[in-house]
This record gives C-alpha cells, sequence and structure tokens, in this order.
C-alpha cells in the first residue's frame, strides 16, 4: 500500500546541513516503493555556513528552509506546516544539519534543546503510533524527542553513545548496513555515514530503514 | 574491472549548479558497480544564485567548487588539476549549472561557448577513445564540445532540440527511461530531468547511462 511520508531537513550539506546522500537515497527507495514523500523544514537561519571545501566557517548567513529547498528541487514546506494527520511516518535524515539546526547537540551534547515545532511534530508522530526513522547522527535527539528509555543507534563510537545515552536513550551498536527498531516508540535508527565509508554502505542501511518505516506505518 | 570515473560538477542544486538527484544517482551507481570515481569542479564564481523556495536570483556570490564540494561531501579537486590519463570515463550530471557556469547555454543557445578548461578536457577523453556521459541538459554542449555531427539526446523537447541541432549536433529524441549513444564519438546521453517526475524515473535513464558508460570504458 502506497504510504505517505515527511522527510524533515535541515540545509543542504553534511557538514552544516542535512547530508545530501542519505536524503537522496531515503528519498529513491521511498519513491521506488511506491510511496509518497514531502520534504520540510524549519524556517530559521543555520547556525553557520560552511566552506565544504576547506571545512572552515564561511562569513555570510542562510536560510535553513532556503538550502533545504536546493535538495527537494524547490518542492518544500515549512516545518510548521506540517500536518500530521495527512502522513503515515516520518524521516529525519543525518547531516551535521540534525545536531545545529534542528538541535544544538553540536554544541550542548547531553544538554541539547531541541526546536519546539520539531518536538511538537515527532509528539504528533508517535501519539499517534506512526512509525519515524532517524538516520546517521539525528538519533542523538531521541532521549530528547521521546523521553527516558528510548533505544537507537548512532553506529559505535563511544564517546558519542555515551552522551546520547546521558540524554536518557538506550545506545545500541549497529553496523553501518544494520538497524535498530524501538518497537514501543516505533522508531527506527541507522548510522549511514557516521561509519559509512563510500555511499552503497550508506545506502545498505539506510534502504533497510526506509523499508522498515514503511511496513511499521 | 573496476573503473575511474572523473565526475565534473557546476554547483549544488538544479536551478544554478549541478542537479542533485541526477549527480547522487550516478555516484551511486558508480560505485555499486564497482567503479571508483573523484568529483572535479571549476573554480569559478557561479553566474548567479538562486533561492531554489521561490526561484528568484538572490544578490550574494557563490563559487562553483565550493558549493559543489558540498555534493561531493568536501571531496573534490579543481577542474583544471583533473589528470585524463587517471581515468577511464567521464560523467557530467545536468542541472542549469551545465547551462549558466559550465557553458552559457542558457543565455546565448545556439551562440554558446563552453569553459575553456572543461573543452580541453572533454578533448583529451574523447582523443583517448575514452567515453562520456552527459545528462539532463548538458548535452546541449555536445555540439561544441565534440563537434559537427554528434548525437546526442535532450529529451523530446522542440524548441531546445532545434537549438541543440543549430550548434551543430545531430538531437534524437528520447524516453526519460532511455540512452542515446554515439558510438563514434563513445557520447552516451539521457534526457533524467528534462523529462522526469519522479526521482525513479530519472534514475532509470541515469543508471542506463553509467551502466554504458562503463561497458565502453
Amino acid at each position: 500500500m502506497s504510504k505517505r511520508v515527511a522527510v524533515v531537513l535541515s540545509g543542504c550539506g553534511v557538514f552544516d546541513g542535512s547530508e545530501i546522500y542519505e536524503t537522496v537515497i531515503t528519498l529513491l527507495r521511498l519513491d521506488s516503493s511506491g510511496s509518497s514523500y514531502q520534504c520540510f523544514a524549519p524556517d530559521i537561519p543555520q547556525h553557520h555556513v560552511i566552506n565544504h571545501l576547506t571545512g572552515e566557517p564561511m562569513s555570510e548567513e542562510r536560510n535553513v528552509l532556503v538550502e533545504a529547498a536546493r535538495l527537494a528541487r524547490g518542492k518544500i514546506k515549512p516545518l510548521d506546516q506540517l500536518d500530521v494527520e495527512l502522513f503515515e511516518a516520518l524521516i529525519i535524515p543525518g547531516g551535521f544539519g540534525a545536531a545545529k539546526n534542528l538541535s544544538d547537540f553540536a554544541f550542548k551534547g547531553q544538554q541539547l534543546s531541541v526546536l519546539p515545532v520539531l518536538q511538537r511534530v515527532v509528539k504528533a508522530f508517535c501519539d499517534g503510533g506512526k512509525p519515524i526513522g532517524l538516520i546517521c547522527i539525528a538519533p542523538a535527539m531521541a532521549g530528547k524527542l521521546f523521553g527516558q528509555g528510548v533505544t537507537c543507534t548512532i553506529g559505535n563510537d563511544a564517546d558519542t553513545a555515551s552522551t546520547v545515552e546521558a540524554t536518557g536513550a538506550v545506545h545500541r551498536e549497529c553496523g553501518v548496513d544494520g538497524i535498530v527498531v524501538d518497537q514501543q516508540f516505533k522508531l527506527v535508527s541507522t548510522p549511514a555515514y557516521m561509519l559509512a565509508g563510500r555511499i552503497t554502505e550508506a545506502a545498505s542501511g539506510i534502504n533497510k530503514l526506509v523499508d522498515k518505516v514503511l511496513e511499521l506505518a
């Protein structure tokens, strides 16, 4: 059955926005599966702009929604217009945007806060018994988004895993081609570019995540 | 056998750079096929910056190489450092960057000029009997890059096709899931987002293009 999936983006580029390959692999798998998707992003300034050639910050300002629109070929809506009733599932790709724009995990670690609009959206999906997929570093928000005891993975980095556990989440190690499923919260997570060295490695786990999210929807 | 493929990018975003989905699908297919790739882009200012939410120009300046680095996860080199001896094939994804940054086809039509560094690179691949893949609007450069009589496709848009023919190329209509092969020049082209309405449609033609380019390499 065709499912409608909301995809929340955080910019366009691994170092300051959504990881591009993770996002495109997600959309390709959703479309291949006969499901439809709609992209959303918050209409807020990016935390900063990173020159992806040098890795250094640039002295300019960009807007998360406007840059995420690149990754959505213009077909994107502001996150505060996401009507949860219209979707059966939610997926959030990784990239530092999840830890810099959707939350401040990159700067505050276990003391992170998450965008209130995202917190509301996730709560509504969760309350509706609808599955959510978190990719790469996005599961670092799980403790804050779902509460104590939610189970997720960010791969196998010990420091990051221990910070994630300090937020109240339970961390499980997972290979790049695997997924971790929390049946209670219907949360699916996969490490993707927390571990991937090649694009096909990222795809191996993301494809499983998308399939599981659709199965749970 | 593993082939080494150079991929030339023109920015990051369909309206002012490389088409993101076309690029990622190309890289995914290359990696899935066991081939390796290296991305390149010219170190020049973008023609302009388009707000992908509104479609309107923005009053800022961006660099083609720096923005293309987003699409390459930072692993990119300036186009003038492309050593043709190190690669068996070349692929150029579409997006308006091919018609605004790599060439000026979007503004000058049949009177287009192509970046001299790209002209040199393509000539070297061509002289070496190495295949080249051009996706979406990138084949609009074929007449200028290969000369009279080269055969290619940009899909089925009559106006664009007639402009392409006015550059000296022979245009063949082609569906979104098809490719056109010029055996003499070893040029493979596919319409992708000149026609695609969905990402899987774009992938259907691009996957065939990548497979054919690798077969000819």
